[in-house]
C-alpha cells in the first residue's frame, strides 16, 4: 500500500479538494500508472453531487475520474502486455468476473460483477475504488488499454469514456460508408460522435438547438447542421436516417427524431435524461424503427476504438486545466461552457 | 362493374348495416374472390368509429374487413398463380407501387403508395376501397395469398392480419428454438403470438393482468404465465428475455418489461396505445436493450406465415358469427369478451 495525491469530495455539497489516498501495491497481474491527464465527464459531477442516488449512491470521500491516460511505472510479474514507460489508458471499469458469458463476449460493462473505476467496492483495500483525479493508479492488466503513440495525450483522455460511448453504438448499429447518421447534441459526447461517424464514412447531420454551433459542427466533420427547433428543416429529413445518436441528457421530444428514421432505423440514447421520454407507438411502428440505449463499451472494443482513432488521427477537442480549477470547471460544465471536454493536466497536482 | 352485398357504416356513430357496393370487373391481373370468412380486427372498429382520425381519417360509407378468406371465382388473363376454385386469402393491403426499394424487398406495407384493403383511395372506381365484410372482392394477384388446404378456413381468416402482425416481428428479431420470448396481453394478437412463438420452438412466457387466463395461455402453448401486477413474479424474470411481443393497445408501464430483457433484448410494439409510453433511458442503456414497432408484414412473409401455419397446423381460436351480429360483436370486443377473434361467416350475408 502506498499514498497517492488526489482530489476528493467529502460530501455531496463539498467542493473537490486536495487529499491523500491509499493505492494498493501492484499484485502480479497489476499495472501501476502515473496519471498524466484525466478528462472530466458529466458523470463525475453527477456522482460527486450524488445526483444518481437512485441508481448508484455515492460513498464519500469520492475521487472521480474515468478518462485516464498515463505512463506505466511498474508491472506485476504476470503482466505480459505492458512494460514500464508504455503509454496507457484506463476507462470506466477496472474489474469484472472475467468468466461470465458477457465477459467472454468482451462486454464487461454488462457483467454483474463489474467494478467501476470510482465509487465501486474495492476488493483489495476495502471501501470504494478511487478514480483518476490522482497522480497514480493501480489497475488489473485486463482493464489497461494501449494508447496509439501518434495522438495528443490530453485529447486521448476523453476517448476512454466519451469516445467509446459513442463509438460502440455507431459500430453496433452498422454505421459505415454511405449511411446517413444524425447526432443530437454537440457536447462532450456529441462532438466525438460527429468525428467518429465522419471517420467511418457516414453522411453526418448534427441536430442542435443553437444555430451558432453550425460552423463548429462543420469543422468537426458534419456534412449538414439542422436547427432542431425549425420544424420545416426537420421535416425535410423525414424518413431518411439510418441511425441517430442521441447524446442529450435533458428531456426532449424523441418522436420528432424517430420520425426522421427510415426503414429499420435506430436511435440510440447515450445520454440519460432523468425523466422518462414520451414515445408514441406509431413513431416506432411505421418503418419498423427502434429506440435503444448503449453503455460505454467493452474492453476489446475500447482498444479497437483507440486504434481506430490512432489510424484516423482523432482526439477530443479539449480545454486543459490545472486540477486547482476543477470546481470552476464543474460550474462551467453545467452551462455547457466548454469546447468540448475539460481535461486535467495532472502535473498540476505535484504542487499540492 | 358489378354489385356486391356488404355491411357498411354510414358515419362514425352509425351501426354497420346491409348495403350494396360496386366492385370492378376483374382486369387481366385481377383475382375475383367469393368471400367465405372475414375476421373482425380491432382496427375495423377504430376505423368505423373514426378513432384514428389523426393518422388516417375515415371516409364514409366504410366497409371494413382485412382478414379475408375465400374461393377464387374468376381470374384475369394475365393471372398465372391462381385459378377458379382455389382457396385464397387477402390481408391488409391490395396495392402498392411494386417498383420502390421497399416493394422490391417484399415490404409493401411501408411503400409510400400502399393501398389498404379498406378506406384507401380506389384508383379503379374512385372513392375508397371496400373491405371484406362483403360477399365478393376483386384484388390484384400480387396481393392474393395461397391458403394451405389442411386448415380450418374460419380460423385462417385472422392469420391475414393478427397472424402476420405477430409472425413478422418474431422472425425479424430472430425468435427460434431456445429463445425466451414474452407475450404481453392475451387477445387476438397475443394468442397468435403465443401459438407462433411456441411453434418456432421458443420458451414462451405470457404476461397478463388476469390470473384467470393462465389455463388458457398454457393450452395455447405458453410454458409459463406471469401475472404482471405481481412485482415479485416479474422480478424473477429480470434480465432474462431475448424478445417480448407487446400486443397491448392501452397505456402501460413499459419499463417494467424493458427491465426483463437480457443483453440486446428487444420489445416490439404491435398494439398502438393512443397515449405515448414513458420510457426511462436507463431501462434501455442497461444491457443495450431496444424498443421497436412493427406493422403487419409484407406479402412474401405473409405467404411464408400461412405456409408455416399449414405445416404446424396453426389457426386462430375463433368465435364464428353471422354478419347480423357484427354490431354486438363490436361491443363485446370492447370488453375483450371473445376467445380470441370474431370471424364472420359470410354465408349469412346471402339472406340479406
Amino acid at each position: 500500500m502506498y499514498n497517492a495525491k488526489a482530489y476528493s469530495a467529502a460530501s455531496a455539497t463539498s467542493p473537490l479538494a486536495s487529499d491523500m489516498i491509499a493505492r494498493r501495491d501492484p499484485t502480479e497481474h497489476d499495472v501501476q500508472i502515473e496519471i498524466l491527464f484525466c478528462g472530466i465527464c458529466h458523470s463525475d459531477l453527477h456522482s460527486v453531487r450524488n445526483e444518481w442516488s437512485d441508481f448508484m449512491s455515492t460513498t464519500y470521500p469520492i475521487v472521480p475520474g474515468h478518462e485516464i491516460v498515463g505512463r506505466v511505472t511498474q508491472v506485476g510479474s504476470a503482466v505480459t502486455q505492458f512494460k514500464s514507460g508504455d503509454l496507457v489508458g484506463v476507462g470506466c471499469m477496472v474489474e469484472s468476473d472475467g468468466v461470465c458469458p458477457l465477459c467472454k463476449a468482451g462486454l464487461e460493462q454488462f457483467c454483474q460483477s463489474v467494478i467501476f473505476t470510482y465509487n465501486s467496492p474495492d476488493k483489495y483495500l476495502g471501501g470504494v475504488t478511487y478514480g483518476g483525479y490522482s497522480d497514480s493508479i493501480v489497475v488489473d492488466q485486463r482493464f489497461v488499454l494501449r494508447v496509439p503513440p501518434n495522438l495528443n495525450l490530453a485529447g486521448v483522455a476523453p476517448l476512454l469514456c466519451a469516445g467509446i460511448t459513442t463509438y460502440s453504438p455507431l459500430r453496433h448499429w452498422g454505421v459505415t460508408e454511405g449511411k446517413k447518421v444524425g447526432v443530437i447534441g454537440l457536447g462532450g459526447l456529441g462532438h466525438m460522435g460527429v468525428k467518429l461517424a465522419h471517420a467511418m464514412g457516414a453522411h453526418v447531420v448534427v441536430f442542435t438547438t443553437s444555430p451558432d454551433k453550425t460552423e463548429d459542427a462543420l469543422r468537426l466533420g458534419a456534412d449538414e447542421v439542422v436547427v432542431s427547433r425549425n420544424a420545416d428543416e426537420m421535416q425535410k429529413h423525414a424518413g431518411s436516417f439510418d441511425f441517430i445518436l442521441d447524446t442529450v441528457s435533458a428531456k426532449h421530444d424523441i418522436n420528432a427524431y424517430l420520425n426522421l428514421l427510415g426503414l429499420d432505423g435506430n436511435i440510440t440514447l447515450v445520454g440519460a435524461p432523468e425523466k422518462p421520454l414520451d414515445v408514441a407507438a406509431f413513431s416506432l411502428i411505421m418503418a419498423r424503427r427502434s429506440l435503444s440505449g448503449s453503455s460505454i463499451g467493452g474492453i476489446p472494443e475500447t482498444q479497437e476504438m483507440l486504434d481506430f482513432c490512432g489510424e484516423h488521427n482523432i482526439t477530443a477537442d479539449v480545454e486543459v486545466i490545472p486540477i486547482q480549477k476543477v470546481n470552476e470547471a464543474y460550474e462551467r460544465l453545467l452551462k455547457s461552457d466548454v469546447k468540448y471536454r475539460f481535461v486535467i493536466d495532472m502535473a498540476s497536482l505535484k504542487s499540492e
